[in-house]
C-alpha cells in the first residue's frame, strides 16, 4: 500500500442512555457524511440502560473534512445525549508516568514507546525517589524527583498537577507509584489516573500481598489495572491477567512472577487506552477488543 | 424478569462485499422497521474487502413481525448483495454428532445438551461401533450403528446423509469420528460439518498426533475445531486451546490431556455455532465473540 | 510390555520434620529393600522447616513382599518422626460425592470415573434433594436422598458421616454441596472433605460468588477446589483455575463459565488426591506435580 | 537472615543410564558429605531408560569444602557412568548475545540483567547490524558488529567462536538473530546455542510464520525456545507458550502478540538454563522446575 496516501483514520468513542436506533443514527450519519466504517463496536448494558460504542474511520469524501465531520456528529451526539470523543487514530496518546524505585513497569513502556508499539508520547517521569533518573535520561525523557512527605504531600501533589496539565497530558500512570494519591488528587484526575495493583483483586488488597499469597497458598499469582478511585484498590478494572505458581514459591519469588504479571498487565492496559478502546461503565468499564 | 412477557430475540448473520454504508443500512433498516438492538458486531476484512455482521435484536413495534422484518431487510440484503440468515434466538440449532468409540467429546455435549448449557437438539447419534449407544440411550436420543469399510463407505454415507436432511440437521459434527470423509460427502456438506482435530493445528497433522508430540517433546498439547474440508486437517479454524504438559508426560498422558483439551475446544466451538457467532472467511472464519 | 508381567507399583507418602539426610534414608532404604524407584519428588519448606516427599516404586528383588517393605520403611520413618501412607498405585481412591441440585461437577466426575479417567470408586452420592438421581441410577452407583433442615443437620451429618465410614471413603467430596458442615463435621474430616468455592479465592467469598464479580466488573472468573475446615472457604487450597471474561458477560454468563471452571479445578484436584500428590502443609498444600 | 552467613549453595545436575539406587546413592553422598539438601529433582525416562537429576545443597560440615564433595561425588558419578555437572548456585551465568535489528528479546534479556531477575552476566553482544549498539552501550557491555555475507560467513563465524571462548561464555543466544548458522557451528556449539523461534513449533517453520498463522486463520499465537540444531526448527525444545488471537489481527498485529510471546518465552528460557534447570535427553529436554 502507499503509505503517502494512506487516509487518516479516526476513533469515535460514545456512551449514552441506551434507547432504540442509536447505531444506526451512529453509523449512518458517518455514512452520510462521506466517512468509511472501518471497525464498529457496540455495546448495550441492560443493567445501567446504557449504550457504548467506539467507531474507526476515514473520510472518503473529497469535499469532508473533519472538522465537517465534527460539526455533523455533534448534532447526533447532541440528540442522543451522547458524551463522545474524536481522536486521530495515529496521534499519540500523551501519559504522565509516576513511579517509585521498582523498575520493571518503567522499563516495559519505555520499550514499548521508544520501539513504537505503545502509540504513546510521554511528557515526563515522577518519582518520589531518584533511582529511575538515568532510564528516563537515556530516553531523552525529563525526569521530575519531587519526594514527598507527610507535610509536604498537598505540595508535591500540586505539582503533579500541574505537570499532568501544562504538558496535557491524557493520564496519569501511577507504574508501581508506591504512595496513595488524596482524595482531592484523585476526584481532579477521575478517570485519568491508571494504576497497576500488584494482586488479583479483589483479593489481597492492602500491602504485601504476595506475603499474603504466600501465607493463603495460592496457586494462581495476579496483577490488575485499574482507574484510581478514592476507595483504594477499588477503582474500575482495565486488566487482569495471572499466572500459575506452586508450592516451592517463596514470597520473594511470588513477586518476582508479580512483576512480569504486572508488567504485562499495566502496558496491555495501556494498549487499550491509546487506541481509546475503554470506557467507563460506572464502577465497571467497557473495553473494546 | 417476568419471562412470559421476555420479548422474543433474533439473530441476523450477514456477510457481503465491502462499501461504504452497510452499518449504516443495515442497523437503519432495522431500527426503522421498529426494532432494538441489543448486540451488534461487524468486521471488514481489508484483505478480502469482506463485510461481516451479526446483530441481536427483538420487535419493540407492536405493528411489526418477523415477516415484516425478513421482508424488509431483505430488500436492503439484495442492494448490498448479502449473504444472509436470521435465527430466532431460542430456537435449537440441531446437530447430528458422529462418533466412533471415544466417549470424551459425546460425554461433554451431551452434558451441555441435557443442562441446556448448549442451545441445541439432537436428532441423533451416527457411529461405526455400537460402544456409545448406551449413553445415546440414557438420552433418549436415536443411536445409529453404521459400520464402514472400504465396499460399504458409500453406502454408509449416503444413509449418513439421508438421516441429516430428514433431521433437518444443521450441522454435523464428528466427535472423534475415526474416519475420513469421501470428497463427495465434504462437498456436500461444505460449511455444515465439523471436526474435532486432537492437535493444535497445523503441527502434527495425520495419525497418532499425541505420539509425534511426544517425540517432538513439545510443553504445551492443543486441540482444534474446524470445519471439513476436502484436505484433512485443513479446513476453516473455529477455535483453538492449548494446556501445558512437561517432560514426565508418556504419549497416555499427553493423550489423556488431549481428551480434555478436545472436549473443551469442540464444545465451546459448537457454543459459537448455535450461537450463530461463526461466518466463514475463505480458508479462515469470523467468530464474533 | 506384557500387562501380565507388569509389575505392581506403589506410592509413598511420607512428611517430617525437615533435617539432613532423610532423602538418603529415605530413598536408600528402598534401594536396599529391593525396590526400583520410577518417580521421586522432594520438598523442604524453609518456613515450616518440613519436609515432605513422594516416591513411586515397585518391587525388584524376588524374595521382597510389600509387607517387608513396609516393616523396613517403618524403621526410617520412626526415626524421622514420619506421618507417612503407602498405597498400591492402581488401588482406587474412595470417594464419597455430596451434591445439592447442580449438576456440573457430578457429570465430570461420572464421565471420569466410568471411562477410568480418574482411578476412583464412588460408594455413593448424597445429596439433599433428589434431583440426580437418575444419573446416579445410570452409573449403578447407591444414591442417598437425605433432606437438612436446621432441626435435622445433626442427624443428617451423623449419617453421612456413618456411610462415609462404613463405605471406607478415603474422601468426601463437596461437588457443589451448598450446605455448610458443622464444626464438629469438619474436624471429624479434617484433611478428608475437599470442597469446590467457585470464585477465585480469597475473591469473593460467601454468597453469589458471580453477582460480586459481575458487580466488581472483574476480567477473570476462577474456582478454588480446598480442604475443608471450619473456617469457610479459608481452608487449604489444592487447585484453582481462571477463565477470562469481559464487560459483555452478565451474571448468568459468569456464571455458566464458573460451571466450567469449577467442574476442570475440582476434577483436577480429585485426580491429584487419586495420585497421592496432595500434602497438607498448615494452610497450605503441598502439590507434587 | 543475615546474608553475611547465609551458606552458599550448589546445583549438582546428573545424566546416567537409569538402574536401581541412583537416588540413594547420589543423596546418600551428599548427606555423608555433610551437605544439607534443600531442593531435589529426579526423573527417569522410560523411554530411553535414562535417569535425570538436579539437587541443591549446601555444606554444613564445617570440616567440608566444595573440593571434598566434588572430589566425593565424583566416585559415585564414575560408578553410575554420570554426565554431571556442579555449580555454585549464585555464579552468574555467562550469554553471549547475537541480535540483529529487532530488539524486542534484548530489551527483555537486558531489563533481566540489569534489575538482577536474571543471574547472568552478557560479556557481549554481537549483531550483523549495528542498529542496537546504543542499547548495548548503555548497559556497558562491548557490541561487536559482524555483518555477515554469503562469502564473509565462515570467518564470520570463526569470530563469533573466538568470543565465545574467549569470553568463556556458557551458553550463545540467538535473540532473534535472522541468520541460519552454519552446520558446523552448530556441531561446535551442540547444547550451548539457544534459539527463539517465532511460532508454535512444529506449526509454521520457515520464513514468515506470522503471515503463514494470519493464512491459516489460527487463533492462538506462539513462540518456542530451543537448542539450535542443524536440523532448522527442529532442535530440543526448551519452553513454548500462546496468545490468544482473534479474525480481527492482521499479520502486523500477529506480528507484534508474537514480540511480546518472543520475549516472555526466552527469557523464560534463559531463567531455566541460568538454575539449571535444563537437560538435554536427545530430541527433547528435561526441564525441572
Amino acid at each position: 500500500m502507499n503509505e503517502e496516501t494512506e487516509p487518516v483514520s479516526y476513533v469515535l468513542t460514545m456512551t449514552c442512555p441506551d434507547r432504540t436506533g442509536i447505531v444506526a443514527a451512529a453509523s449512518g450519519c458517518l455514512s452520510d457524511l462521506g466517512c468509511f466504517m472501518t471497525e464498529a463496536s457496540y455495546f448495550a448494558d441492560p443493567e445501567t440502560v446504557t449504550f457504548f460504542g467506539r467507531q474507526v474511520f476515514h473520510i472518503t469524501d473529497p469535499n469532508m473534512d473533519i472538522d465537517g465531520v465534527r460539526a455533523g456528529f455533534g448534532a447526533i451526539a447532541k440528540k442522543f445525549q451522547m458524551n463522545w470523543r474524536l481522536h486521530e487514530q495515529n496521534a499519540k496518546t500523551k501519559l504522565l508516568i509516576m513511579v517509585t524505585r521498582a523498575e520493571h513497569c518503567l522499563n516495559d513502556i519505555l520499550y514499548r514507546y521508544r520501539s513504537g508499539t505503545l502509540n504513546a508520547d510521554i511528557p515526563a517521569i515522577v518519582s518520589n525517589h531518584p533511582d529511575l533518573k538515568p532510564l528516563a535520561d537515556w530516553h531523552d525523557i525529563p525526569f521530575h524527583h519531587l519526594p514527598v512527605t507527610r507535610e509536604t504531600k498537598a505540595e508535591q501533589e500540586a505539582r503533579v498537577l500541574e505537570l499532568f496539565r501544562n504538558s496535557g497530558a491524557d493520564y496519569l500512570v501511577l507504574a508501581r507509584y508506591m504512595q496513595v494519591l488524596s482524595t482531592e488528587m484523585c476526584d481532579k484526575l477521575s478517570g485519568r489516573a491508571i494504576n497497576i495493583h500488584h494482586s488479583f483483586l479483589p483479593g489481597f488488597k492492602g500491602a504485601k500481598p504476595y506475603h499474603q499469597a504466600h501465607a493463603r497458598g495460592v496457586k494462581l499469582i495476579g496483577a490488575t489495572a485499574h482507574f484510581v478511585t478514592q476507595d483504594l484498590d477499588e477503582g474500575p478494572i482495565i486488566e487482569q491477567q495471572v499466572q500459575r505458581v506452586d508450592h516451592t514459591y517463596t514470597p520473594e519469588d511470588l513477586a518476582a512472577v508479580g512483576r512480569e504479571t504486572e508488567s504485562q498487565v499495566l502496558s496491555r492496559a495501556l494498549g487499550y487506552l491509546t487506541e481509546h478502546r475503554v470506557l467507563p461503565n460506572g464502577s465497571r468499564t467497557v473495553v473494546f477488543r
